[in-house]
């Protein structure tokens, strides 16, 4: 089995993520672990192994590095991307691509320039039950469709200075939701709107920025999606879709660490809790993100989760952005 | 018990659901049919009872006549409520309360000027999982609600002449989910916005009317609520709420007629049909209407389902038809 | 719409469960209620109508009465039912036939010499779900069975009064699981065992009886059958079915006042509370026995539910009781 | 983290299942794979890894071996036990730990005489699922309990040859519904019962031995407890587990490879198939097993499923297949 060496850039809450399934998966190996800051990058290797560097030319030249994997702060990937790019080595992107549509655009305009290999981490497309309806949805299983929904509701609101950075609660989270209703339906939207509140906690508010939304879009076939999201869920990390179409419905359901149902005299019929959050919800995921981009790279196919991919759930999630605030519907014209 | 003589104005679709309901409720009796074309009127007469007139001042001045319910086309509602009121007889008036704003409110300004009691028959409010779930929300069960979802999909479309007299989709059925979601929210939208396509009979869209349709409203508390309906669905009459606030979320389920689970080699656990369609699943609704009528009556109150409901509803889908045409949000003002 | 007037005999619960279920059917009347404590009788007259009246004769030779139905102590119905049909007249009677097998064989024989016609008021088999399980069993949904499963167990033990005059926890409650069991598999158990327990009440046990049993049937098919009793039940009255054979497994489901589903801090996803007790659950099997009752008489047919049935099931409750006591499996030949 | 050398004795079908559980276990190595035929031991060594031996003595001689995983055909686990005892090498056996009670005593003395850590490879405790019910029974979330349920139904019967060496259905297969009804309750039976049937495959009934099973158990505490056992279930494998006490119910559920359910004309409402069979379903769980004897040989402790828990499971099975063959209850006295 050929084995790649990845250079992490990166050592924060997604060095985490990554870090354990990089050494769990039998064809890749930690080689560096990539910090401007050397110190934080140490902590990393000495975790989860590893060269720690604060380098980035080093880095990218390491004899044991084969591909990169991008796990910076968002509005620094472009930078990554290019210095990558130039290096010639496949890239593994954390998402979002940016949250300025002009930098994702870059991105593409580096990437046809050095066309290296690239995937974009939309890891929920690799959950294997949101897998299994797209594939059922593109089969044909429900006919043409009429209604796509997206439920996606986290347990708390983060801190403020998570959210300040964010890039506004669509771009940050409804992209995931675009993204993966864009890949099921295998459409995009010609018409946007969306609507937004604040209930959780009145600084998001003075920010400009929603934590409970509702988002319609148009489909060119027709075809009209829902996506809900909330920055607060009391029974923990509510992840539901629902496909409809002429034949039928497809739903995936929410996922609980074990499946244990009570019956006593307070909850007649009670279930066990919902996993607590992305973390845990999407877990396989993150792992079959890696295996995609690994078995693309080895196969010398291109991964399925494209820059191009990245760059119009940016732009669809803008425009949602743009909607909720002007209270106006607004058109996608795609070439 | 103090029985209420019933003059049953309308001979058509609805006599048939509200003459055996009448028959088994043990406050009222079926006293006169009317339809001025006779021969309809004691049709139904003969199979359900009481006798049939032609004449509309004969039937509102029979001597065993004490309320009104009117079954009759939409846009007649108004001249049966003036005459109905003008002879001083408590109405029941099935839904919806007229398809013009016009003609509804003049309905409010006759009953000002002759206030007899009025129930406006939006049967799904008496529905006993709606009406739970409604005291639930209104007890405060979930704190302040941050969303509300309807989901309302009929098992296949109607002939296109029903389409064509029905007002438009919105008027037609939506205008259910409107009235139940500003029921159970306890609030009216300040903004609404929908989209809408045509795609189960091209004829609706040459009508210019919709049979798939998505509405968003925003309550003044910043509770989103969307409303999803289809004149089509392949696996019955798709029936669901959801409301989602600050302590967790409660749902309705779908009803079936009986409750059995198969477990086999194709389907591995699968459950018996939904209930085929409104008749079916609100058939206990149509009957708590009728109770909540004749007991508002004989206990002096006013009915819970008020004419001003009735006009706000058609309001509110009107204004959702409008966005979705105009692809434009439209701003409510309730005075 | 023929009409049958109804000579309820017994004043006690079972009184209350059948005369509004008489008054809700449209071709019954209560003629006349019958008690030796007159007193007694003129309550239950009171409140559902009908003659009271304290002579037997009298009753079953009062001109407005066609039929009776015996809702007297179990232990006398054989006295009521060799009156009743001395005097011709068909009977309901409720279950079970007896406690003791041999006045349960009396009524055969007493049948035998005057057969009017006599349904026993089994009434769960006509519950919709059991029904609907029933039929697709016969209509062989599942192939050859191998395995029938009945679970029954009552929210808190009754008064030790009741205990004592129930004739043991087989014969009061099993029974009612064995003749479900026979009826959908078409057959009669060739060995029976049960083991049992007291874990609620102490003076239960002092009595010999159980509250918490375990029943096993073989048919001669092979197939197996598994039934289970509880006199206590945190969550409320919990009763289902499973049925599994060649082609797969049939369950009925529990049942709800309401279908609420809650998500909240504690209890994830929890549902409505059960019905209550045998009056709320199987509240719509006692008027469809009436209503199978009334359709044999007034067709010209035997019933469905025999004097036989009565008498296997209390033979096989017996056999029961006699394998829990002994510790032995007990053998049943049916000729 | 310290590592453990384990030598797998035995290359057959659970080679296939432990050869991966061991690579991916970061604190075990494959180093040895014995079987008297090298050829097989050598097909295995060639997957998974590790040394193939044909010599036991050198096998449990081997400087990299530090404990011994017995997966020979059952009826050869003493010798193994009895020479890895005696090189003082701690011992995971695959279940049962015999066919033939008088063998399983022998494993006890052997252990007595040379007391080298061991588990008992009873997988299913270590399910997330089941592990979970055990936890919440024993820390008397039910309290006491009354009944438990086990319902095990494999896919389809195995080989013929299969179900000759297999011990009798009750050995083979009841005995793991045994260990964790034991388990779980925390009690070892009193009373035994159990009823078989023939209904798959009349070669197995010529064997003498049964494919359709019902046990009762009852426990000391008067808990009573069910177990069902097909060789023949057309939706696949389905493990339930349902524990009922004073304070309510818990219940497993069954799984599946993912959780799409489905709405369509033909079955309203269906789930995604269950998982196909023990490999698939009990998957994590032999993982977790691996983990447990990992644990408590690192950290010097007894393992938690005992010599003693297989010898106990093997003495109640066999009495579970003589009260079948015998239709006598048969008692257990436990010292």
């Amino acid at each position: 089995m050929q084995t790649l060496g990845i250079a992490l850039l990166g050592s924060g809450r997604m060095a985490h993520v990554y870090g354990p399934k990089i050494n769990a998966h039998p064809g890749l190996r930690l080689s560096v672990v990539y910090n401007p800051n050397l110190l934080s990058a140490e902590a990393i290797a000495a975790q989860y192994g590893g060269e720690a560097l604060g380098d980035l030319d080093q880095a990218l030249a390491h004899p044991d590095v084969d591909v990169v994997l991008i796990a910076t702060p968002a509005n620094t990937h472009l930078e990554y991307v290019i210095a990558a790019a130039q290096a010639g080595k496949p890239i593994f992107c954390e998402k979002p691509l940016d949250q300025s549509l002009d930098r994702a655009e870059q991105c593409l305009d580096v990437l046809k320039a050095h066309p290296v290999p690239f995937m974009l981490g939309f890891n929920r497309r690799f959950d294997p039950n949101i897998t299994a309806l797209q594939r059922a949805v593109r089969a044909g299983e429900l006919g043409p469709l009429s209604f796509m929904m997206s439920t996606s509701r986290e347990p708390a609101p983060p801190p403020i200075a998570y959210v300040k950075a964010s890039g506004g609660y669509f771009v940050d989270a409804t992209i995931h939701d675009i993204d993966l209703m864009c890949w099921i339906a295998g459409e995009r939207p010609v018409e946007v709107f969306a609507s937004g509140s604040c209930l959780t906690d009145p600084a998001i508010g003075e920010l400009g920025d929603y934590d409970t939304t509702m988002t319609t879009l148009k489909m060119p076939s027709g075809c009209l999606v829902h996506i809900n999201n909330s920055r607060r869920c009391a029974y923990g990390f509510d992840q539901r879709i629902e496909a409809f179409g002429e034949a039928g419905m497809l739903q995936t359901s929410n996922q609980r660490d074990e499946d244990l149902i009570r019956w006593g005299a307070q909850a007649t019929k009670a279930h066990a809790p919902l996993k607590h959050f992305f973390l845990e919800r999407y877990d396989a995921s993150f792992s079959h993100a890696l295996d995609e981009f690994y078995n693309a790279i080895t196969e010398g196919r291109a991964p399925s989760c494209t820059v191009r991919d990245g760059r119009d759930a940016l732009a669809i999630a803008l425009a949602c952005q743009e909607a909720c605030k002007s209270g106006a519907l607004v058109k996608l014209d795609w070439i």
